[in-house]
């Protein structure tokens, strides 16, 4: 190792965390080092107990140090909604922006066959065993309305079919807050073909 | 601990690195904990030997794991030049930047009284000996010409007086108020080049 080894390995760890950049990793390795070193150790402490603690809720597959996340494991939660989404940040952003008082279930990627990721990797087979339970009467799609994500929820629409669950996906269009113009024009016609009475 | 505690540990953790809002740190832990255990357990190991191990070399005192860094070890710097800078990040910015090839002298901060930085702070009374050593031929101050900046420039004026010492410093290209680290490689090379006797 050479003698700047260790200050160089911390700038490099740094930079193995998405978008920071060379400057930005230097800027905070000295910043820890000279200012900081109390936050430094608890990074360190908490980095190392997340990466090994952390795992999947065996019920919804978010990331949780528990065998049941807390979502799954509340009383408060309505058992008949469940929310389908790809990622465990999904679910921050719908807590945060809505008032959903359901359960989730994360697929953790959507259907590509391509890349590999087919419905066992997606855990669809535990989301079909859910849609029989008795207590759930709607499931909600809050998948991004890419190719693959579309190709995913009609997989899933599939998997619901003969359950008497109602299936109901979020509403794809023109953003709140967007101007028509920027929009690209995949969103505009499909929100056009999406129009609702007024 | 709630249960989400460790995860939102982690984004507590992240957010104390300057410059990082919450949306970029739970973006990172997410990306960590689904994609990259590998970096994060990496970064966790090196975090904690770098904030335990690393300390200031006994002579320079810029930031290494050992007593000596490597600048102040390697035969092939020119001992008969000092630079003498606030941070051991602005070394970084000089080695990059410039073809100097002497050696530095880390002050760590300016003088502020109201703060409580005081000559012993900065190793002053280190570097003032440093100034009397036969080997030594030109001192060359990097100082960020901000207000403090300058009255520390002055100050280690006062200490070279006495010895035959050349003092320069490096040219006021550097945007008046500007802070060394961030300079364009550019400027600080003419600022280099640029030096004046003091």
């Amino acid at each position: 190792m050479s003698d700047a080894g260790l200050l160089n390995q911390l700038i490099e760890s740094l930079r193995r965390l998405p978008g920071l950049g060379p400057k930005s990793a230097q800027r905070m390795a000295f910043h820890l080092l000279e200012r900081d070193r109390d936050a430094g150790r608890e990074l360190a402490r908490v980095m190392a107990a997340a990466m090994e603690r952390i795992g999947r809720c065996e019920r919804c597959r978010t990331l949780t140090e528990h065998a049941r996340c807390a979502l799954c494991s509340s009383a408060r939660r309505d058992p008949s909604l469940l929310c389908i989404v790809e990622q465990p940040s999904d679910i921050v952003a719908i807590e945060q922006a809505t008032d959903y008082a359901g359960l989730y279930f994360v697929l953790g990627g959507r259907l590509s066959p391509l890349d590999g990721i087919g419905p066992e990797e997606l855990g669809l087979d535990r989301l079909a065993a859910r849609f029989h339970e008795p207590e759930l009467e709607e499931a909600i799609l809050a998948i991004s309305p890419t190719v693959e994500g579309l190709a995913t929820a009609h997989y899933i629409g599939e998997l619901a079919r003969d359950s008497r669950l109602r299936l109901s996906r979020i509403a794809h269009g023109v953003p709140l807050g967007g101007e028509l113009e920027f929009v690209d024009g995949g969103t505009l016609a499909h929100a056009f073909a999406g129009r609702q009475g007024l």
